[in-house]
């Protein structure tokens, strides 16, 4: 498999692991070596108050996307940190799309970027995540 | 009504109206003016692929205390920005206790601190919450 | 004049009336619409008590970057916000470039991400900043 | 010697060996376990174009103070992360004074938030920033 085909598996084999994947209806739309886009629909569950996508919901979808994107050289990284800047608001029943990119690497350390963006592109919040390897393989892959 | 008696008043209505409170399972334990602390277990649909909890429901846990700190004294405020550091991992059926204080404010600018631990103590998170005032009220309050 | 010129002016404008521009030894690589790249040499006045860059100039040096790529509209405009991930240490006489793009734009909120690295290419840090406008020009430009 | 009389050491020991310490007229009011209280004149050379503040020199106060909490117990610590809001505008001539205090310790990582104020209590910056611990001592300090 070459860098990009591991990335996918990877972030496959997470996504049908995670007890979140099904209940926020995470869709990967692709990933590939240090890059994943993902999807999600805002339902009626994910929102606040004032009828609004709930900030912690947005933060979850950049996150995962943070996470299929920092575990895509099948090396397990976890979160450090992460900082999010909420830019508008999103409303029942928009579709979601979460665009990672890491964007520094440095010894165990990494740091990635993720737009969330409505699919017509309105800019909903942007997510910086910093990382930290911890070793080992993600999910096994035979030669 | 007492300032303490309104922010327990807000955080309540908040809570009845967010459709993310029945689906993450929030109790609040305490709300007064400028402080929340809420409560939260953490369930299978809350594990990310390693079998801990996922940073975005801690995020969401956290981002939750903190909006009923800011919009204590019923004004209506929204989060503009978010920085987490993740601590160590939760696992399922912890209870997760988050802790809002409200540490600064300036014209419509206000901070937060979320302090997000086990129930016997053990640090699972920090937060800092940042938050705009929009103006008009929470929720009405009869004289 | 177009944009990028604009731009440029903005941010040569601002360093000459800035204090801080002498005294960090500021200078002007590039400045286009939404885009700024600067340098910095680190001098031993810039260092902490492990004899390496000191986490506050490193953050500064992004911070300026920052400064005038959500500027460069010539609508004033201040940093609201701003997170920094330290990824390595930089050695005095080290000369830091600081490269700075505006990633989102919604209302009179802004977020930018501001990359610095050594003139090699070392990654040091990473920085993401939130801006508000203000509203009026930053510079008088005649027609 | 007992643990804040450590800290105390270890805080004059890191300004006395700091570049920056002379140059920006830090100046240690309170050092003990966990804790830190600094102070700092805004000088002409500290100002940004707009004649107030620059916020790189509001971040490098906090950031200072931040590292006297965190390698206050003499293992030496540095900054992962920060995160900075600012809440106010600082004018020359104005005293700000930098109280960090340690809220959280889990392994090799910690939590420090620092308020950045005027004497006169003006909130100016909220400040929340992530150390690691790469241990050995900051000082040897004699039985």
């Amino acid at each position: 498999m070459n860098p990009d085909e591991i990335a996918d598996k990877v972030a496959r084999a997470m996504l049908a692991a995670e007890g979140t994947g099904p209940a926020w209806g995470i869709a990967i739309e692709e990933v590939r070596e240090g890059y994943a886009r993902i999807r999600m629909t805002l339902t009626a569950a994910m929102l606040n108050g004032h009828g609004i996508g709930h900030g912690g919901m947005i933060f979850a979808l950049a996150d995962t996307a943070f996470a299929y994107a920092c575990n895509s050289r099948n090396v397990t990284s976890v979160a450090a940190q992460a900082s999010v800047v909420f830019l508008d608001a999103a409303r029942e029943g928009e579709v979601l799309v979460a665009e990672a990119r890491e964007v520094a690497l440095a010894g165990r350390s990494g740091v990635t970027h993720v737009s969330v963006r409505t699919v017509d592109g309105r800019a909903i919040a942007e997510f910086q995540g910093y990382s930290r390897t911890l070793g080992g393989p993600v999910v096994e892959i035979e030669e």
